[in-house]
Order: structure tokens, then C-alpha cells, then sequence
């Protein structure tokens, strides 16, 4: 018996024996089917999915919806990736409709040999491949106050996992030859407000991204078509969308979206700016508010973890408000800054349970507690909350934040 | 300098200077947009892709759409996943719409305790996520003939890879409890056809899967919903879609799709049955029949290549029909039974060349030539071909099929 197979076995016995325990009901001679006998839709040319399936992004009602942020909901989430069609947004100016044939990314400043290119020119370089965490800088900043997000979708849903492909971002540096002296790359979007952020060159060099596809077709408008920025483990924000230019200089722009937002107020009057990484986290995703179990007995619970530093080492979950934790069950293969699905089988007894998971990566930073962070940071920051999330599970199956 | 590192810059060192190649082009003062400084779309709650972008499923002219295949345009694929809604089809009655509420999956036969589930109960079971690779057990049958196919999609197009998320059915088994003298699982469908497929039991209790998730969300209609039986590496007619019914059984059930369909003839009047196994495999996406380069310089040749047995180890690919190898490049990590995209940088000078690829997998089982795979097996069948493919890069940049 592989490894494998010994912890699927472990995780069968751990939920109880499921057949004694209600979850697995005798056969009720449900072979009479109530789908009909008769010939079913026709082949497609690009499929939809069910009509049965509701899952939608959220976003608050706004007058300026092409401003503001949606959320991917998580509660739905299965596996590691997210469905493009549901993957978060956070726009300054709406989703410009590009032409990629019309479309240049350009290439300047302090280089020996500015370049303009087009989409075509860039997919003939070497490309390639990487299943990444995207999550905006914002994401669960509502927990940094005292009522936080009764739904893991609109407290942690500004998180996303894909599979992009592109051209890394050195080698074009190295092409156009970059001048001694320059630190930075400023990216500038097509958007109608021209997003921009400051990279410094040594994160461009390292592993920053060119990337046109996204979960095995074209990125969708949503998230840049035709050319994105991919900054692997890096705030949203700064994988400028709509990828136009490409400035090389000596300093940073103090762009809008570095000082207005994006900066964080310490509790003793600084400002932290230039905040990129994103510190390991985790959250379950089942059960979790909003929810409701609709009998006792054996269920898997279920999460996301990722950190932007490297891969998930760790993902311990407590059942008891945080006295007693256990080690949930990793998806493997653990990619560096994917998202990593955690399970635990556990028994629903009709007793109140208070749940929540704790992340470690392999740098060995372990994800705080709120108030731990609190303390560390104060509250003046919407940005970068990365605690523990805890929820009630209430003896009648609802499932409910622990501040509601 | 990581050995990733030095591996990319190699690549693009492999090119050729780019800049001084006619590829990398001066900056063309583009920094005046075309798009308009206004306000773009609003955030949506399902996103669709570019109206920009036309890559759809190709099927034949037939007048029974509800029973023949479509095929994934694997030209345009990037990365290593298939787009669901790019998914290829293959349907022998239709597509059901089942509503996941009224469905349920029944376990009977040589068992001790028949169960019947609901959808509800089985996503409340310990559960696993893999990418894997599905193929059509007549994926590039026309290449069997004579006259091939003259592009990729229409050729080696019933191919796809997803995310799937489910159950082990080993789980399920054991808690029905398998009655002595069993050693196989009867799998059918809830289409109006109720197709079936004889499933050894061996396999079943090794790594067959009940999925319910198909890249992060809920499978597509087009490929089961809400259930589909995965059964890794075999070819995509025993990954039943719909599942309704599991029986077990001491003997195979000789159904219409393991008799008059996947069954192989071979020279000698022998047929081959139950060759679910798919072989190592590998095909060059671009460029490929039917696409033209646009003019000469370098270029990022890229394909394809799994194994139903495992992990692909190599990937050879020729640009003089067959007299001279050289190893491709691999996207890691190299997962087993699932598409590995392979890379090759590469110019095209405007002379002919006559390429391919050849898949190697961690059996040690080398992608035979066409040639040699009909020499062994004839040309009576329509299956598992799984010969390499040539295609000729003509001095005007048109691609073609080499027997066109």
C-alpha cells in the first residue's frame, strides 16, 4: 500500500466508521432513474456550465462599479484552482476592451535598446508555466476591524489561484540592456487611469512574469488581456493588468497606488509603504459562515493556504477555539505560491465548535492570531490582514463568524 | 544563478541574438494608445473570455450531433491545462441535464451493504484533487489511414487536461464491503443510452475517482455533471460521465462500447479487448498543419505529451525529419498521467524542415513511428494510435501534414 493510500485510509477511519455514523444510507433502490430515456443536448463548440450552478462573484452595490473590488467565492472552491470566469477583480477604471493586434508593450527608460512589442512578437519567446496564488493587497481587511466579514467570500474572497504562462520578464531585460544605475521598472496598465506601480529591477530580474495566458487559453479581459504582469507572491495590485509599458529608471513614482493606497499607517505615525510580499495565511472554506450542515455526522473540512514567500509546510486546524490543534491532510504536489487545499475528515456531534486553521511555510513563519497582528500593527490599516480566522459552528448546524 | 535561470537564458540564447534576429524590433514611439481614456466594462459575477478570441471545439457535419465527438483546438493551448469550456466531447446519446439535488450514485452487486448517495453526501467524503490527462481511445484514429489528419485539433484534438477533484471510490468500496469471487465494477451512465463500461476491480481499488470538481468548480455538463468516474490513464470511454449506478460483479458485462466499439482487430483476426491503458504519447502544437509562420526569425515551438502509465520523462523533437534528436524543454514539476507541455526554441531560416516530437515516459516506453506501430498492429483499427506526427514547414511558412 502506497503512502497515499494509507493516508486516504487514515482520513476514512478518522471521519468514524461512515457507514454506522448516518452519513452512508442503505440502498433505496434508486435505479429507476428520473432522467429520462431520450437523447440529451448536443455537442458544443464552448461549453457552459450547469444551470443548476449559482456560484457568482460578489461585490458591494456601488454607483461606480468599475472601481471597485469582486469577490471569487471560496465556500464553492474545490481543488486549487479558481475558475477564471470567477476569478476576483479589483479595477481603478473598468476593464478596457483591447484589440491584441492593436496592442504594444513598450519598453524604455534607462535601457540601451528601448523595444516595442506586439502580442505576437512576445508568445514567440521562451514561455513558461506557473500554477500562482493571486490575492489583493486588501483582502480580509475587514478583520482588521471589530465587526469582520460574516462570509468567507466577502472576508477572504479577494483570492484567487491560476495557471499562467508567459515570458519571463529578465529576459527581455536583458535584451534591451539595462543601464547602470536603474533600480526600478514602472508598469503601466491600459486601463483609462493608466494604473501604475514601481517593481524594483531586482524582483523584474527574479521572477516577475509576461504573461498572455491564463488556465490554458488567453488571460481573460478581467484579468488583463491581453498581457499581464505576473509578480509571483506579490500584492495584487502590482500585477498591473493590461500591460502597456515597461519604464526603467533609478526611483520609485510614488504612484497613486503606492501612496493613497497601499501603504500601510503603523500604530506609531510611519508609514509602511512598498509592502509587496504576502505573508503565509490560510482560512477554511467549509464549514464556514453562512453555512449551515444540514444533519450530524462525518464531513471533510476544508481550506486554502498559501504564502508568498514559498510552498506550505504546515496547515494545523483547532476544533476547540485554538486550545488543541491537528495537522490537516496537504494536497500534493505543494507548488511554491499556489494555493494549497488542506482536509481534515471531522464528526459533527451537534456540539458547538469553534474552528479555525493556522498556516506555516517554509521559511517557518507561522500565520499569527488576530490579536497578535493587532498588536504588531495596530488597526489604521485596511491592508495585508493575515490572522487566524476563527468560526462557530452553533449546535443547530449554522455556521456563523465568531465577532457576529 | 538558478539552474531555472540558466535553463531560460540557455533557451533564449538557443534562439539566436532576438534582437539582432529580426524579432526584438525598436521601440516605435507606440506609447500613444489607441484605447480611449475612458471608463472601461464593470466588474461582472461570471466572467467570459475576449470577444477577440475564437478558438472553439471542431466537429464534424453530422446529422446526429447528440452522438459524435468534438475536439479540443489544441493549436491555440497554452500551459497545461484545457479550458472547460474547451474540453473535447464524446457523446453517444447526449448531454443529460440532471439536477444534483435529485441525482444519486448506487453501489450494488457482490457487495455486503448496497448503498445509494446523494451528490450532498459524497462531497462529504474524504476527498483528493489531481490533474490528469483525458484522451479519447480514438484520439488520432484518422492517422491510422492514409491520408491523415491535416491539423493538430482535427488529428490528435480529443485530448484535454483538467483539475479533478472527488473521491476515491477504493473508499466506497471498502465501506460496501466486496464480496469474495468479485474482480469487476460495472460503471454506468445516467444518458439516455446509459452507457456502461466494465471496470476491473483491481483498478477501481487502485486510483479511480468520483469526481464532482473539474477545475475549481463543479465538472461541466459537457463532461458528467454532476459525476463523473475518473479512471487515470485509461482512454476517456471508461471515464463514464453521468455516473449513476457501480456494480460489482465477477465478470465483465461485454457491453456495446467494449465490443463493437474499443475493441482492436489486429492482423492476425485476434481482437484486442479492455486496452484501456493509454501509451506514452507526444505531438507538436506549433507549429502545426494548417498555421503559418509570418515570417522568418525565432519562434517557440511548444507541444504536448502525457502517459497513461506515468510521468513523462523526455521529449525529443527533430527538425530534419527524423535523422537528428535533440531533448525539449519541460514544464515542471512533470506530474504523472497528465499533459506535460514541452519547448524548444527554434528559428526558422526559410528552409523546409520536417519536424516532430517523441515521447519518452518513466516505463522506459519510447513513442514508436507510425511506420513501426502499424507494423505491429495493422491499420483494421481505429484506436490507441499513438505514432508520432510529422508536419513540414514549408519555405513560404505554411505548415502541412506530411501526407497532405
Amino acid at each position: 500500500m502506497t503512502d497515499h493510500k494509507r493516508s486516504m485510509r487514515r482520513r476514512i477511519l478518522q471521519m468514524g466508521a461512515a457507514a454506522g455514523a448516518g452519513l452512508l444510507v442503505p440502498y433505496r433502490d434508486a435505479l429507476a432513474l428520473d432522467t429520462p430515456g431520450k437523447l440529451g443536448a448536443p455537442l458544443g463548440p464552448y461549453g457552459e456550465r450547469s444551470p443548476f450552478e449559482k456560484a457568482v462573484r460578489w461585490r458591494r452595490d456601488t454607483k461606480t462599479p468599475e472601481t471597485g473590488s469582486s469577490f471569487t467565492p471560496i465556500q464553492d472552491s474545490v481543488g486549487t484552482l479558481t475558475p477564471s470566469s470567477l476569478h476576483y477583480e479589483r479595477h481603478h477604471s473598468g476593464i478596457p476592451t483591447i484589440d491584441p493586434a492593436q496592442h504594444r508593450l513598450v519598453i524604455h527608460g534607462m535601457v540601451e535598446r528601448p523595444l516595442s512589442l506586439s502580442i505576437e512578437e512576445i508568445r514567440r519567446l521562451p514561455s513558461l508555466t506557473r500554477i500562482l496564488f493571486l490575492e489583493c493587497g486588501g483582502n480580509s481587511g475587514s478583520e482588521w476591524a471589530e465587526k469582520t466579514g460574516v462570509d468567507v467570500q466577502r472576508s477572504y474572497g479577494l483570492l484567487s489561484g491560476s495557471e499562467w504562462t508567459g515570458v519571463p520578464l529578465s529576459l527581455l531585460l536583458t535584451e534591451v540592456g539595462v543601464k547602470p544605475g536603474a533600480s526600478w521598472v514602472i508598469a503601466e496598465g491600459a486601463d483609462a487611469c493608466r494604473m501604475e506601480r514601481s517593481i524594483p529591477l531586482a524582483k523584474a530580474m527574479d521572477n516577475s512574469l509576461l504573461a498572455y495566458g491564463q488556465n490554458g487559453e488567453a488571460i481573460r479581459p478581467n484579468q488583463g488581456y491581453p498581457l499581464r504582469l505576473i509578480n509571483p507572491g506579490w500584492e495584487g495590485n502590482t500585477n498591473v493588468k493590461w500591460l502597456h509599458s515597461l519604464k526603467v529608471t533609478n526611483q520609485a513614482y510614488m504612484a497613486r497606488d503606492e501612496t493613497a493606497k497601499y501603504t500601510e499607517l503603523m500604530p506609531d505615525g510611519k508609514a509602511w509603504m512598498f509592502t509587496y510580499e504576502m505573508d503565509a495565511k490560510s482560512v477554511i472554506t467549509f464549514p464556514s459562515g453562512g453555512q449551515t450542515l444540514p444533519r450530524r455526522g462525518p464531513y471533510e473540512l476544508t481550506g486554502l493556504a498559501w504564502s508568498g514567500r514559498g510552498t506550505i509546510e504546515r496547515v494545523e486546524v483547532t476544533l476547540d477555539g485554538g486550545r488543541s490543534w491537528v495537522n490537516a491532510h496537504l494536497h500534493e504536489p505543494r507548488l511554491p505560491i499556489a494555493l494549497t487545499r488542506f482536509r481534515l475528515p471531522w464528526r459533527f456531534d451537534g456540539r458547538e465548535a469553534v474552528i479555525a486553521s493556522r498556516a506555516t511555510d517554509d521559511t517557518g513563519y507561522v500565520q499569527p492570531t488576530r490579536e497578535a497582528l493587532i498588536a504588531a500593527r495596530g488597526t489604521n490599516s485596511n491592508y495585508h490582514f493575515n490572522g487566524m480566522k476563527f468560526w462557530i459552528v452553533r449546535a443547530d448546524g449554522t455556521v456563523t463568524n465568531v465577532d457576529a
